[in-house]
């Protein structure tokens, strides 16, 4: 039972690292990132080739995802109760807000983004679901962090994205004690220059946060000489409060 | 290395029947459904919640799929090249036809939608990536059939999805055939009531069919009484060669 667990734990471990970059990697470079002899890699690889989890590329030999995740991942969201019972709320934040909704959920560390709804108008905008943003400087990941029991994923070293960008611990535990007595966060130009975002806590019927909601805008639209419009907040709180009553049902 | 082999194919096996239904499965589902010891599948069960590949609820003591997953499935959009070099002909497309864009490619018999861009309008649509389309129902699916060299995803029954969907095979063959011959596929109310799709080939620079790409919509306005509008069949075929160019550099 013991080897069973390793093996599983080691195709875990493998398709990780063919997610944490761009790249294409053979099995030279798995096994020196892993600590494995090529000879386990090769029957864990021919495997997850075979379940089509991992696909091999025929001209290089080096190793990708495979397309199987994908529909993993799509079917992830199928299932996943906050979201399924978020989305008309989302859509409809979008549509009052006129600017593009959000909703991520606390995920290793990072704000995973289990819900996108573009920005009601005719630009070409990238959709984000299933990527990670960072908790210290995203207002979704400071609602999670203010509410998280464990404090998990509030360690330093604070990346810095922007100039602003809160990198200080001591400045970022000041800034979750506002978040929680004020009930929602701001990320004003802190991940992406030119952006701000707003976001507010969606609590289980235990009264447990399970996720944040929020809009993401450009600053001449959602903010004045940096003070952000009050009625945005008043969208967002709106949307995360008619959530949480209907997670509460 | 045969015994590790099996875990990880159990392991797979059991991420593709909690992603095959909406429903949380129980260990004795799961037992009997693979045909499985409760006891092996306990022990492959706690390391894909270990490693955040499934999750288990907390009330049922059900499993379901956890939200790595979620985050692999867009990592694997990331390095999927096919989707990469077409996101931007896609997104013209979208423009020129006002009606949303797909690309598809074939997947264990399925097509996979690897890129989706809404019609652009301010309409509330949901993002189909991720998703699997039937083949023989779907333009983009008759496309990859019709240049599929090994035939493994026309087998009957074809499942009906309307009136209007072909489920005989010979009718299969003989629309395969067309679309072989004039280098495009249409699909008229087959899979859904009220849509029309087209659909043509992307070939790498082997010339081998990869992917299709194409446009859905609103009968109303890409048809009259049931004929396809041609310069939407243009739109189409133009952004696929434009793809195949590139593909070809």
């Amino acid at each position: 039972m013991g080897e069973t667990i390793q093996s599983v734990e080691r195709a875990a471990a493998i398709l990780r690292l063919l997610a944490s970059g761009p790249r294409q990697l053979g099995v030279a470079e798995l096994a020196r990132a892993l600590g494995l002899p090529k000879g386990t890699l090769h029957g864990i690889l021919r495997t997850l080739v075979h379940v089509g989890f991992v696909e091999q590329d025929q001209a290089s030999g080096k190793y990708r995802l495979g397309a199987t995740l994908l529909h993993l991942g799509s079917s992830y969201l199928d299932v996943n109760e906050l979201r399924t019972r978020s989305i008309n709320w989302a859509d409809a934040l979008a549509g009052r807000s006129r600017e593009s909704a959000w909703i991520g959920t606390l995920h290793e560390g990072h704000v995973l983004v289990i819900h996108h709804v573009f920005r009601p108008d005719d630009s070409m905008q990238t959709l984000q679901v299933g990527t990670y943003l960072p908790p210290h400087a995203s207002a979704l990941g400071k609602v999670l962090l203010a509410h998280d029991p464990y404090g998990e994923t509030s360690v330093p070293p604070l990346e810095p994205f922007t100039k602003r960008t809160i990198v200080d611990p001591d400045a970022l535990e000041a800034e979750l004690d506002l978040v929680r007595t004020r009930g929602w966060a701001a990320e004003t130009e802190e991940l992406t220059e030119g952006e701000v975002a707003i976001a507010a806590p969606i609590k289980d019927s235990r009264g447990i946060v399970v996720g944040a909601i929020g809009i993401r805008g450009a600053v001449e639209r959602l903010a004045t000489d940096g003070a952000l419009h009050m009625e945005y907040v008043s969208y967002v709180r709106d949307a995360a409060r008619a959530i949480t009553r209907d997670l509460a049902r």
